[in-house]
């Protein structure tokens, strides 16, 4: 243990090196990091410690390694998976009235922001996640991802970077609770985004935020009951 | 280092073995760990094992050592500093508008619930926080932990816990920018938290909703005009 600790420091100030060339700028989001050879050229330290600061930026969601092509700065660096610790949360039914009440805080205006301020490139992703999740509701295969895209498309169009990071967040802890079979909601939702779709592309924000909130409430009613019955069934 | 790998390895597996415990209930936020001589009988693995598992759950703020005293679970499981990747953002006028327009959705929203919800105890920890401020500002210090507080104490008492986790993290940013030198805005800030906590305390839901709106408004012009300023300088 003790020949470990010289070098998992010295790691640590390596990894703080690296972080540093992100943070100022150096280094962009997506950018391939140089070499291994050429960093331990640079910053004198070996093949080790280089490692060992990589694995910690790794870690943090900082860099991410490509087998067989190298390693990256990632698109959202420092941004980690289950940031607000969902998953810790034991109580999944409060869980789930939380992740609605907020939505309907946020979405609706998020909407009517990206009615004000969507491109034309941002109206045609909106409109191809709207297609996508309708194709995957008629195959009568899970709609989940799909979903999730279409709101973060909207997110997108909101051209509110904070927005963009808090929207996958969120339903990525809505979409624990979601497991739709009820046809009339499916139809709900194909009406209802499409309705969305067209008031951002219309630039409509007030019909962009009534819409959302239309279908945020019927989303929330819905959780509401599948997970009352959930834990009527595991009580 | 080909001796480290099989032991790396073994370290994630108990560190998920020991996640599970959390995510589970079996082990509590704030609760403290069995000692490491109970762990490496449990888990029948070796000490330098479990240390390196406990490193890995400190490093994604699941555990927290206290020297001299033990291994606790944090009072947050996986809530990260930073999650949002704030310190990333090298645009950062923009970002302090993106985070001035997410509040303005939020927050008077959060003043609303917390008139709903709150409790005798929560209107005693607003009020206090209040006073915090407004002695932090007479006495001419920095008031920016005390405003962060005062906040925090707000979105508590919502009782909605992703409020509770979100707001910190948005302060944290918005803290950033902060920097209060003009006495009429401090006057400012102390009549609208004033009026908060009062709107709170008779469970004014309207009232708390209209004056959180104000005061971030307020705090939104301030911030644009401070970072305008900062960007005109630093070109």
């Amino acid at each position: 243990m003790a020949a470990r600790t010289p070098r998992m420091q010295l790691a640590d100030q390596v990894a703080e090196e690296l972080q540093n060339k992100i943070m100022n700028g150096e280094w962009k989001p997506g950018q391939k990091l140089p070499t291994e050879f050429e960093l331990l050229e640079e910053l004198n330290v070996g093949r080790g410690t280089i490692r060992e600061a990589v694995k910690i930026l790794v870690s943090r969601n900082i860099l991410v390694i490509r087998r067989g092509n190298g390693t990256y700065v990632t698109e959202h660096p420092g941004l980690m998976d289950d940031p607000l610790g969902f998953s810790f949360c034991t109580d999944k039914r409060k869980l789930a009235q939380d992740l609605c009440e907020i939505r309907l805080f946020l979405e609706p205006n998020i909407a009517s922001l990206a009615a004000e301020r969507a491109t034309e490139e941002d109206i045609a992703k909106i409109m191809s996640c709207c297609q996508a999740v309708e194709q995957a509701i008629y195959a009568g295969t899970s709609h989940r991802t799909e979903d999730i895209l279409f709101h973060e498309a909207i997110a997108a169009a909101s051209h509110n970077q904070v927005v963009a990071n808090i929207v996958p967040i969120i339903h990525q802890g809505v979409s624990l609770f979601i497991i739709v079979t009820n046809s009339s909601l499916l139809e709900m939702t194909i009406r209802t985004h499409r309705q969305i779709a067209d008031a951002i592309a219309r630039h409509d924000g007030n019909a962009a935020y009534a819409v959302m909130r239309e279908h945020l409430i019927h989303n929330r009613d819905r959780i509401t009951a599948e997970t009352d019955s959930l834990s009527a069934g595991s009580c």
